[in-house]
């Protein structure tokens, strides 16, 4: 991965970035509830086209392309919003892409990317097998240009975007910008994002149990990976084994610490956004709303969640609904 | 209820309805899909506020009522998303509201309505209990104000400005306005309000197997009730007996025919929503969706459908997702 070009995301990226994402898809709403009879502004990024934020970054990154990097193709890797993010950008611009996903991704994930006209290229996961090297494999083929999820100025620019229209659409109301934006965090590529689209706010990263390497990583000062990549999650879209430090740059400058929810706060956040909101969220989108509602984290001043994805099987949602 | 007012309601009705409701409330998202590769838009009316449009024609209904009104407080009768339309726009506002509700209602929708602090009386619906002399007796006692679920002209302009914000945001798009709309059916109320705000657009209403009392009184020319007021629906937002003269003289003026939908494509709906939007749609919310799904209803030229309510219980719909 070395020859990945690594510049360093900029509040100017973000900016270049939000003009393009403004041409090309509405704002997606941001609505307003009560916790606890404080008013509280959720981000609805799970309504976006792909189920989630990440065709923000996935449409910065592919339309920076060159035609000769166009022409080569995208490769991809991901447990899924990612990958089909990268997959509806690509056959907009008609770029092909390659996608890495896990063998156990959620079946509608990995449906939805070959339905977005993607190649699929599944890895053993659960056996440990090396993303990055099946990546960096096809990368060598056919001298493909790597969209990381996470670890990529561009990508991280492009999902910062979702801070500008929090604050422009604040703005319409009448109101400031948020002074506080929650946000579900995998590798730290939308909370870097929103880091730099909103300077003024305390940006607060949340993880799930186990895999909340981020706030490990805040703690001590330096990049840690997952402890135990075998621990249980049904965060699938939050199972990353380290942020980058293309990342961790921004975190370590904008961000004072990050928090962890347990699966059972997990399914509440879910449940509750059932039923107050109408709005079907995964499991990794619930993450930063399921610390809100724990008390976890205070939603004082102007607070903004964001619910980053709403891709989830049939099966198991009416699981959680049924609990 | 022959003391209710009675003038017809206007496009200059829905107009200045549009414009209390843009002060008050962002407009719900116009999502865009491929159905069988056409592009629909998809109003998300189960997002407002109380999950469901109806939030509408209370706002304009409550807003128009004078200081004396006002103070005698108003009565609703309703299966829930008028209750809770009326009960939010009445504690806004500082008026006092009961609500008569079916005593088969869903929970959720009768502990909403509570939650806002409306005085909930409930009616014998599955023992026929006339809920329109419940409601008569409680004005009788109060002097308060009638809100009509669907009779009443400041209702009908009311939910007509869902039509408002459907052309207002094509055309943020770039585009022309519907030519199309397709939406639930109860009693005619917002089929009737879009009749008068879209005047371009053809309206296509649809109900539940069994109450298409509307379909029937289209084809009939004159108003018709429902045959069988004990066959069995999910669609508990749309069991209305019968339309009321004030909906079916804009109805016959403006709508060619409705079209009625099984319980099975309802529930297909539901779960194409879930799949393909993220959105947790009710039953009656997603009648105009199934029957654009079944082929019922074509969507060539620019059609437009409404999703009008999102109040469902959680058991239900973990159901609906299981089959």
């Amino acid at each position: 991965m070395a020859t990945q070009q690594m510049r360093s995301p900029t509040p100017k990226g973000v900016a270049d970035a939000a003009s393009k994402i403004a041409q090309l898809l509405p704002k997606t709403p941001l609505i307003e509830r009560a916790v606890n009879g404080v008013p509280v502004w959720f981000k609805a990024e799970s309504l976006q086209p792909v189920g989630a934020f990440k065709i923000r970054g996935a449409w910065h990154r592919l339309t920076d392309l060159s035609e000769a990097e166009r022409a080569r193709g995208v490769v991809g890797v991901s447990s899924g919003n990612h990958a089909q993010g990268v997959a509806w950008a690509a056959r907009r611009l008609g770029i092909a892409a390659t996608i890495v996903m896990p063998v156990d991704a959620p079946r509608t994930k990995i449906e939805a990317t070959r339905g977005y006209g993607a190649n699929v290229v599944l890895y053993d996961r659960p056996g440990g097998e090396n993303r990055d090297a099946v990546a960096q494999g096809l990368i060598d083929q056919s001298g493909a240009t790597l969209v990381h999820a996470y670890g990529d100025p561009w990508v991280i620019e492009g999902q910062g975007t979702a801070g500008i229209e929090i604050a422009a659409q604040l703005a319409e109301r009448g109101l400031d910008g948020p002074t506080r934006i929650v946000c579900p965090c995998g590798g730290g590529g939308l909370t870097a994002g929103l880091a730099l689209a909103c300077p003024d706010a305390e940006i607060v990263p949340v993880e799930p149990e186990g895999w909340d390497d981020v706030r490990l990583s805040l703690e001590k000062g330096e990049i840690v990976g997952v402890p135990d990549m075998t621990f249980p999650t049904q965060c699938d879209a939050l199972q990353t084994p380290a942020t980058w430090p293309i990342n961790f740059a921004v975190l370590k400058a904008r961000v004072a610490r990050g928090y962890a929810v347990t699966a059972a706060e997990v399914r509440a956040a879910q449940r509750w956004a059932f039923a107050e909101l109408h709005l079907v969220v995964e499991p990794g989108g619930a993450a930063a709303l399921a610390a809100v509602l724990a008390g976890k984290v205070p939603v004082d001043g102007r607070t903004a969640v964001i619910l980053s994805g709403g891709n989830t099987d049939a099966g198991d949602f009416a699981k959680v609904l049924s609990e």
